[in-house]
């Protein structure tokens, strides 16, 4: 069974998200294992400078760097990166899997960003919009459109 | 004070999606009367036929349709329309202010999406991803989107 991780900065702590992946990850769980990895956050003073801000995003990038890199692929989540519809965002999937690249991995970064070198060596860069979401709507976001990416690949009619 | 409204098809059963727009209608309600709107989805028998599906995407348009005119201004929300980072949204919002235009309301279809008769008749189309969302997360992610928006405006920190 393909291996499939979700990668975020921080800790969902509102209920109502928390309830949301836990069902995306239950239904994903049909067809892969799922791994939900939270890495801590690097906590910064008030009204942090520029480079303290730049700093805790090294921090949490070589976190998430630690995590990623035991995947055959990982992907980074950034509104600057590549748009995907629902169909080709499961096609980057299914293709990885066609490689024989079985463990993806797709990473969240705090709400300072992912670090320019996590996404230099990362597989792509994929964005789902032009908007700024709150951090764990956008994961809500992202499970739902890998919930969906393999009911496309399974050809199975997505129930709402 | 400002009137938006949300118009929408169909209700909203899943507790965590419920949860998740009452907060965000309790928080816009700060900077805004918020209305949540919800006209009844046109039942269709199983396996419909694309002319039965146009007709109820027509009739649930003509349900939008009679709520939606009583605002100055009323938007469609549809994959297909014009693409807006958080800060337009924003400005499209501030620029209808600006106008006189105080009540605006947002209309997100039902799962045959929105007829070509109401799209026609709108202030605008707006885009918010190529990708498919679940009907009722795409609810919270409009709903999220009008909060950021009124927080921009009022130029105050976002809290996530």
């Amino acid at each position: 069974m393909a291996k499939i991780a979700v990668i975020s900065v921080g800790k969902i702590k509102t209920k109502y998200y928390k309830d949301a992946c836990d069902d995306y990850i239950k239904r994903i769980a049909r067809y892969a294992n799922i791994e939900n990895i939270e890495v801590s956050e690097f906590t910064l003073p008030k009204n942090p400078s520029q480079k303290e801000m730049a700093n805790a995003k090294g921090i949490e990038g070589d976190r998430l760097m630690d995590r990623a890199q035991k995947y055959d692929a990982f992907y980074c989540l950034d509104g600057l990166g590549k748009k995907y519809d629902s169909h080709k965002f499961s096609k980057l999937i299914q293709n990885d899997f066609n490689k024989g690249k079985n463990s993806i991995a797709f990473l969240i970064g705090g709400s300072n960003g992912l670090s320019d070198d996590i996404k230099k060596k990362s597989d792509g860069i994929i964005s789902f919009s032009d908007m700024t979401f709150a951090h764990h709507l956008f994961k809500v976001m992202l499970l739902e459109q890998i919930y969906r990416a393999f009911s496309i690949i399974n050809n199975e009619k997505y129930h709402k």
